[in-house]
Order: C-alpha cells, then structure tokens, then sequence
C-alpha cells in the first residue's frame, strides 16, 4: 500500500498540454484500434466520480453495419433540419463543417446511463436527480483525457436522436442515451478546436 | 508551434494514479488556498470541450458568510429529507455519513450553466439540448483533475435545492446549477472512496 502520490511540475506541465491537445475529432485514420487499448481504457474509466458511487454508465459497443447505417441515417435527417434552422452566411457555413467521423471511426460506443440502477441507493440525488446523468459524463470526460493520451482522437456526436439510437441498439428502456462516440486515430493533430478554425464562432 | 505531443509510459501511469486518487473529499483543512493557484486552475478548466465550442460554464465564487450559510441551511433541510427516505440500517448508516465540507472548506464555487448563451449558435443541441449542461460537467471533471495534481481536495455536494442555492447567490434567471463544489487541502487522503469505507454499497 503506497501513499497519496506527489505530482511535480513537469507532470503538470504534460498535464496541461494534454487539456490543450484533446480536441473533438471528426477525422479518422479507419486501421483498427486493439480490442486490448479500448477494454484498458474502459477498465480505467470505472475510476471516475460518480453519485452515490452508483457507476452508472452503460458502454455499449456499435459494431454491426446495420447498427451503424441507422446511427449514420438519424445523423443526416438530424443534420439536415440543423441546417434549414441557419440562414445565409451561417447555413452556408454550417453546411462547410465536419461534424462527425460516423463512417471512419474504427470503434463506436453508445454511452448510455441506466436509470433503473439501485447502485447507491438513491444517495446524492433525491433534489437533483440528472446528478446520475452526470456521473456518465464526467465517465466520458475521463475517458476521452485517457484516450488522448495513447494517441486515439475521440468525437462526441450529438446530432442525433437518442432515441432512435435506443431503438437501433436495442437498449433497454431505463437506459438514457447520454453519449455517441467516435474513437480511432485522428487524421491529423491540431490544438486548435475545428469550430474555431472554420470561423463558426466569429462568423455572423 | 509545437506539434502534438506524445505521452510515454511514465506519464500515463502518473494518469492513472492520478484517476485513483482523484476523491470525493469532505473533510478539509481550513488553511487558505492561494487565489492565485484556483485562478490558474479556472483558466485550464477553459479547455475543455464544450457543445459548439460554447463554454456555458459560469463559476461563481460563494464567499460572504450569509451566502455559505444559506448553502448550508439548504443542505441540512435536504439530508434530513433524504434521511427521512431511508429505513431501518440503512438510515442509521446514511446518518453516519459525512456528506459535505460546507463549514471547513476554504474555497467554495456555484457551478452553473447559461442557458442564456448565445456562443456556438445552438451548434449540437438541437435535438439533444442537455449537451448544454453536460459541457459544464465536464468542465468539472477536469478541473477536479487539475485541482489533485496540485493537492487540492474537491468534493462535489448536491444534496442541495438548486433553486435555493441561485436565490441565495442572486443567479441569472437563466443559469442554472450545475454543482457546488467545496475545494481546499484535505485533512487524510484514500485512494477508497468514502462510500466504500463506509460499507454503503453492501450494506442492505
């Protein structure tokens, strides 16, 4: 049994370049990823903070093409009305931007949370029941750090309705979609977000 | 401009002890933190992902004594509620707990998100608009993160009413509470989650 760890400024620093170099990546290489990495990386996430210490976070791997298709087919329609939402310059723009790696992405997760866990036993979230909701994300979040540590790029897309995703995955109803995942590696690096680079932020 | 960095071995089981020891604290020293350590900290937590490159994140520090005693008033209101829900052993466990650091610790933010923002143009929460709050939390999730490399205890507290908490601070109307979290050095530190030594998981 080891005591609490001291992490030095060179950690630190590394730490830091870290933040600055996860980036949401919609650009993928398709070589595989092992099978080996991804349960490492999953292993690892069970390490995050959760409510109640309820771990409520559902990992749910997309591998059938078929599954795939209906992900890639929610992602057009959802897109599209995005899209006729814009006007001009931005519709324009909006229409110019890669929002998704859906076709390349080597490894796909579903990340649902299970609302009918009785892990915890309700504590933490009797006033503020999304803490459970929460709790996956902040699953996500440490997933993705660890993920760009070993090189792999990582896209959450949002654009998408959860709940034909639930369907074509055949998840089980008490299972809130929280999270789609694009995970491989990336085509190219950049510490500058995509959405500023293309102006989105900027552009009227 | 440097390129993108690699993480070698070393850094990635830094990481990894670094998840491991990343806990929810409740027990703090009431020494001061420097001002300047939580603000370098804030400027990190700007790096992370966020919907649309939206960063709704709004950190509110909560430091006059009647706004920490409002907190804290909501807090004894809500746990007694929750102690209520519990029965028999489990109610006596739950009762025994040591939920929060509210009294001890020196550093204390409101974590809300705005709604009111108009960054990112609605960019990936047309059809799921909880990406919104979900940027916030991963926000939190880094700066916990951020805040142990540098030996800072963070304990995220929600039994508490949102809507008591944003009257207290005087909140926007449109932000809405993500987490409040107690922050400062902690007085023992376990790479066991509290919940765990305490036997609530297993318990019935």
């Amino acid at each position: 049994m080891s005591g609490p760890p001291a992490f030095d400024t060179g950690f630190a620093q590394q730490f830091a370049e870290l933040l600055r170099w996860r980036r949401d990546v919609r650009r993928f290489r398709r070589d595989p990823v092992p099978a080996g990495l991804i349960d490492d990386l999953l292993a690892q996430t069970q390490l995050s903070p959760s409510v109640g210490h309820s771990q409520p976070w559902r990992w749910l791997a997309v591998t059938e093409t078929a599954q795939r298709e209906a992900v890639q087919e929610s992602f057009r329609r959802c897109n599209a009305e995005a899209l006729a939402a814009y006007e001009g310059e931005r519709a324009a723009l909006y229409a110019r931007l890669k929002l998704e790696g859906l076709r390349e992405a080597p490894v796909q997760f579903a990340v649902f949370c299970d609302h009918g866990t009785q892990r915890g036993h309700g504590l933490g979230r009797q006033t503020m029941p999304e803490m459970l909701d929460y709790s996956v994300v902040a699953a996500i979040t440490q997933f993705w750090l660890a993920a760009r540590i070993h090189g792999l790029g990582v896209g959450w897309v949002s654009i998408l309705e959860p709940a034909e995703i639930a369907a074509a995955l055949g998840a089980p109803p008490e299972w809130k979609l929280i999270a789609y995942l694009c995970i491989g590696w990336p085509e190219e690096e950049c510490a500058v977000p995509e959405l500023v680079k293309a102006g989105w932020e900027t552009g009227r």
